[in-house]
C-alpha cells in the first residue's frame, strides 16, 4: 500500500563518543523512508531542499520506491541543517546548531496523485505544517502517525494540540510524554493524551524499549541489547518508519497487529543506530531483519503459569 | 526451602515528591525477608540492630516465617540509620545522612541451624561482610545471589571483586554493570561481569524493567507501568527477594525458571514502591500477586511469526 510521509529531509553534522560526520544526509523524512520502505511499500514523500542537495540522495531514496516528486527543491536556498553533539551516555544530547534554512518558509505541496494515499506519517517536524498536510488529503488515510517532540511542545504546544485531534497514533518519547500530559507517571499521562484525540501512544523509550497504549491496553516492546551504538540519531524516525511501514504492509489495524508493527519499528531502529547516518538502513536485508525479529522474541519469551 | 538473608535492618528517614518519613523500618534484608516470604519458604535472617528497634518489627518478621535467631541485637547501641530524598523522576536520589551505628563493626555469626540452608541471599552489605557469611556456610547452597550498590565499587572494589568469585547470581543497576565492568554496552558489560565469577547476571533499570543474562541468553521484563510510584525505597530489594523466593519456592534451577522468577521478581517490586517503607510487602495476597503476574505477561505477549 501507499503511504504519504512528510518530515524534513536535511543534511547533519552528529558528534558522539564513537565519532564526528561533519555533513551527512539526515532527516526524519529520510529515516522514515527508508525504514518503512523495507515492507516494499510505494512512498510519497512530501518534503523540501535547497539546491545544495546531492543528486545522489535523492536517486538512491528513488531507488528505494520512494516517489519524490513532492520533494521542493528551492533554487539558491540551502538544505536545512542540524547539528548536535550525544554525551557518554547516547540518551542525551546537546544541539549545536540549527539552520532552518528552506524550512523557515516550507509550505507543503501535496501533489494531486498522493492526495489518496492510503497511510499517512506526519514525520517530526513545526505542527502546522503537518496539519497542513493533513488538511490536503482527499480522503482519510487509513491510519494517521503524528511524530513530534519537545522542541515543538517548548514553542507550538497549541498548534500541536490542534493536530493532535486529527491523528490516530502519536509517537513521542517518555520525557515527551510527561511534558504534554503533565503527569509523571506514564500509565497517567498516557490516559491524557489519548483524551486529546490519539486512540493510540506510542512511548519511545530509547534503549529502554517502547511502549503501545491505547485506552484499555498496554504493550510493551524491548529495544534489542546491542553491542555498539555509534549514532542514536534518527532511531525515532526509523521506528516510526517501521511501524507504518508494518502497518501499511500488512493493512491490519487491529492492537495486535500494531504490537508486531511495534516490534518491527524496534528492529529497525536497531539497525539505524549501529552506524552513522542511514548507511545502515540502506543495505538492511530480509535476513538481518528475520534474525533480529526473533532475538527480540527470544528476549521476551516466558512460560509462566499465570493461574 | 530454606533461604539464609544477609543485609541490613535499619531505620530509613525518606522524602519523595509525595510525602515525607521520618523513622520508618526498613533495610536490605527487611525488604528481602518480606518479599521471599510470600513465597512460604523458611527465611533465616543473619542481620544486627540497636536496642532502639521496635520489638514489634521484629515480631512482624517471626509472623511471616523468618526466623531471626541470627538477628544480633546490640545494647546500648543504635540501629543502622539512613536518610534520602528522591528528585521529582524518583529515578535518582540524594543520601542525606548515613549513620552506620551497629554497622560500623558487624561481625555476622551465622547460627548453626542456619549452616545447611539451602539457598543464599546476600544483601546489599559491605562486600568483606557478605563474604564471612558465604564461608560459614557447611555445604554450598544451591544457590548464591549478592547484591550491591555503587558504593561499595566506589570504596571496596576489591572485596567485591573477591566476593563475586563465589556467587552465582549479581543483581546491580544498569549504571553499576557500567561502573564494574568499564564498559557502556550492557551487552558487553554482562559478557565481563560473567566473567568475573557470576554465572548469571540480573540488571535492575527500576522502571524500564529487569535483564537476565547468562553466558548465552538474555531474557528482558518489563516493570509494571504504574499510576503511583510513592517510595522506590527497596525496590532492588523486593525484586532480589521475589527472584530468590520463587527459585527457592520451586528448587528449579534452569534459566527458564530464571526467567520467571525475574517476573515475579518484578511484581515484588512492583507493590513494594506503591506504598512507603514495607507497607504494602507486609500484607500482599496471593490474588494480588497473580493479578499483577498476568498484567506484566500480558504486556509483554504478543503473536508474531518470526519466519
Amino acid at each position: 500500500m501507499s503511504i504519504l510521509v512528510v518530515g524534513t529531509v536535511a543534511f547533519d553534522a552528529i558528534e558522539t563518543p564513537y565519532g564526528k560526520k561533519e555533513k551527512i544526509v539526515g532527516g526524519a523524512a529520510t529515516y522514515i523512508c527508508l525504514s518503512s520502505a523495507f515492507f516494499k511499500n510505494k512512498i510519497n514523500l512530501v518534503s523540501v531542499v535547497g539546491d545544495d542537495f546531492p543528486q545522489d540522495a535523492i536517486d538512491m531514496l528513488k531507488s528505494k520506491s520512494v516517489d519524490t516528486k513532492g520533494l521542493q527543491i528551492k533554487e539558491g536556498e540551502k538544505t536545512f541543517f542540524w547539528s548536535g553533539k550525544y554525551h557518554n551516555n547516547m540518551n542525551s544530547r546537546d544541539t549545536l546548531e540549527t539552520q532552518l534554512n528552506v524550512l523557515q518558509n516550507f509550505n507543503p505541496i501535496v501533489p494531486e496523485g498522493f492526495k489518496n494515499s492510503d497511510f499517512l506519517m506526519l514525520g517530526n517536524l513545526m505542527p502546522s505544517v503537518q496539519k497542513k498536510v493533513l488538511d490536503q488529503m482527499k480522503k482519510r488515510p487509513k491510519l494517521i502517525v503524528l511524530d513530534t517532540m519537545n522542541f515543538w511542545m517548548d514553542h507550538y504546544m497549541e498548534d500541536l494540540k490542534e493536530a493532535l485531534k486529527s491523528v490516530d497514533v502519536l509517537t513521542i518519547n517518555d520525557e515527551e510524554a510527561r511534558q504534554l500530559s503533565e503527569e509523571y507517571s506514564l500509565v497517567n499521562a498516557a490516559k491524557k493524551i489519548l483524551e486529546m484525540g490519539p486512540k493510540y501512544l506510542i512511548i519511545k523509550k530509547g534503549e529502554h524499549g517502547a511502549m503501545l497504549f491505547d485506552d484499555k491496553q498496554v504493550f510493551f516492546s524491548p529495544a534489542l541489547p546491542l553491542e555498539e551504538v555509534l549514532d542514536p540519531t534518527g532511531a525515532g524516525d526509523s521506528f516510526a518508519g517501521g511501524f507504518i511501514g508494518y502497518i501499511a504492509k500488512t493493512g491490519d489495524l487491529s492492537f495486535e497487529n500494531m504490537k508486531r508493527a511495534v516490534i518491527y519499528g524496534s528492529v529497525l531502529a536497531s539497525f539505524s543506530v549501529e552506524k552513522f547516518g542511514t548507511e545502515q538502513l540502506e543495505k538492511i536485508t530480509k535476513e538481518q531483519i528475520n534474525c533480529r525479529l526473533k532475538n527480540i522474541v527470544n528476549l521476551m519469551s516466558c512460560d509462566i503459569d499465570v493461574n
